[in-house]
């Protein structure tokens, strides 16, 4: 039997995720048992470890093998970590890798504390790198997503986003934290400018598809593999790029039902069954998809220079996985 | 007439003063108004700008004065302000330097977001100083805060915190802060161990100092000087050092009053006049008023490898000020 890409790209990341992963748990050592168990619960519930695993093997793709790169790769796992924490309470969000976001099980002040708590974790891990330029990442994603944030804030129900709102939106919530990712693991190398900036678009890209393909699964997901129940984002009055251009596609008479819905509380399964044949009829399904594919192809053009190296291999396989995945 | 401390500090003060606000406004230039007018409405209501102040004059005293140490002080005004954000979230307060506090204005999301924008901000200028170590004494303060906000948290209302956890809770709710400012300048300044360790030393000091003064004006000022009502620790839950230490030595039945009193949602001006003059019975105010002393003396100690310069005086008199202050 074939290997489905998922299981080709666990195997080949399997030893590292492992030192991932203990890395995660040694170093998080928190003063408090309170801040240990908030922390613990989103972090240890089966996150994909991408972000780390990227920045280990930008570092690799351009030479770097001191072995402390799984160590320094941490640092966008806690920041990541760091930064959903504070974005479920923000969003009141219910649900966080198949478990009961953080806000609901403690109180969202002793979250967003633990919140900082990781990103000065982050922070601590990136000083020892002794490379500024990673502190600077680690302030432009920081700044970018909680501007991001807000904006999207403001942005609540408004049933008018456009497609370049929209992209600067998932920039700024996703694209700026993977780039930043792989842009460190190229200036931990110490790489060639050429390298730096072919792993940042990378970063961008791979994000771009990334959140394009989180934004189809909300809708074309089924709630097991999810972990969730689809839907969320429209529940939320979140307007992403399958209902954006469908909206500006649909009949004057099914725009306005579809309006109607994305300021509803909450919808039952016909109506959401409904909703997403919508987006199917007017495209925006299919747009969204083909929009995804579009950077996934630029990420993977950006790899051509590491061709031939494990690395360069891995990430390219990540490319692609990332609009495969069912979760 | 003789001038007093306060007006002397701001004489010799006034230039830096100015040019530290000038940085402050032209460093902030967030994406969005929103952010702007969160941002502003704390930042700019009149703080002391103590934070920054140290730093300059740490730098100085040890030779730094290529005139960027004006920039990079802003790193903790900013940090202090971000902290300031969320701690007021966290706390419910309901006034912060004389005005509503930002969350009564705002939504508690769009203050946290906004503080996390600033922690940003100071992150992005600590970077420009090329100095890993600034960074890991950011690291150290927000873990810190983060950690002793929690703790704080868990211990409110309990009428039985020690001394020993008062003093860990403002060491990381105040000095670490302060002492990172003193440090992060010596550390610019690329000075030797022993003057990096000296300013440690004093701005530790000087932090438990002011934080015990802090906590002094709590119960002793009026609430015009202040700025708020006094008593909102007391209201808030919040032991100090004044009330542990009286509660410790009161008889039963005043210590039974006390306690119930900590536990109330509120209390009329009559019962927050008694309450006061148990703290002054019991000596509560002047031990408390005697340790802060202390620290301001192990401060001015650091101080005596930096004698004859400016900024070594200029520290020494902020040392002095930190309990004689009214507000």
């Amino acid at each position: 039997m074939t290997k489905t890409l998922k299981q080709q790209i666990i195997e080949m990341a399997a030893p590292d995720l492992e030192k991932i992963e203990k890395a995660l748990e040694d170093q998080l050592d928190p003063n408090t048992e309170l801040v240990r168990k908030i922390a613990s619960h989103l972090l240890f519930s089966g996150g994909k470890r991408l972000r780390p695993l990227l920045m280990v093997h930008s570092a690799r793709a351009c030479g770097y093998c001191t072995g402390f790169e799984i160590r320094f790769s941490t640092i966008f796992e806690y920041l990541h970590a760091a930064t959903l924490l504070h974005d479920d309470v923000v969003d009141e969000a219910q649900v966080r890798r198949g478990k009961k976001a953080a806000h609901l099980k403690w109180s969202a002040p002793e979250v967003v504390l633990t919140g900082d708590f990781l990103l000065a974790k982050s922070l601590e891990i990136a000083a020892e790198t002794g490379e500024p330029e990673i502190i600077s990442i680690i302030a432009e994603i920081t700044g970018d997503m909680s501007q991001g944030e807000i904006d999207q804030l403001s942005n609540k129900g408004k049933s008018d986003l456009s497609e370049d709102q929209y992209l600067e939106i998932i920039k700024k919530k996703t694209a700026v934290l993977i780039r930043g990712a792989c842009r460190s693991g190229a200036v931990l190398a110490k790489a060639k400018n050429r390298k730096v900036h072919a792993l940042s678009e990378y970063g961008f890209h791979l994000g771009m598809a990334f959140q394009m393909a989180d934004d189809l699964l909300d809708y074309t997901a089924d709630a097991q593999t999810l972990g969730k129940n689809p839907g969320a984002d429209l529940r939320e009055g979140k307007l992403t790029l399958p209902l954006i251009y469908s909206l500006g596609r649909a009949s004057s008479e099914d725009r306005k039902w579809m309006c109607h819905v994305t300021q509803m509380e909450n919808f039952d399964t016909e109506v959401f069954k409904k909703f997403k044949a919508k987006l199917y009829e007017y495209g925006g399904i299919e747009y969204t998809r083909q929009k995804a594919e579009d950077h996934v192809k630029k990420a993977k053009l950006c790899l051509e220079q590491f061709a031939g190296t494990d690395s360069g291999q891995l990430l390219d396989m990540i490319a692609d996985y990332s609009i495969e995945r069912k979760v």
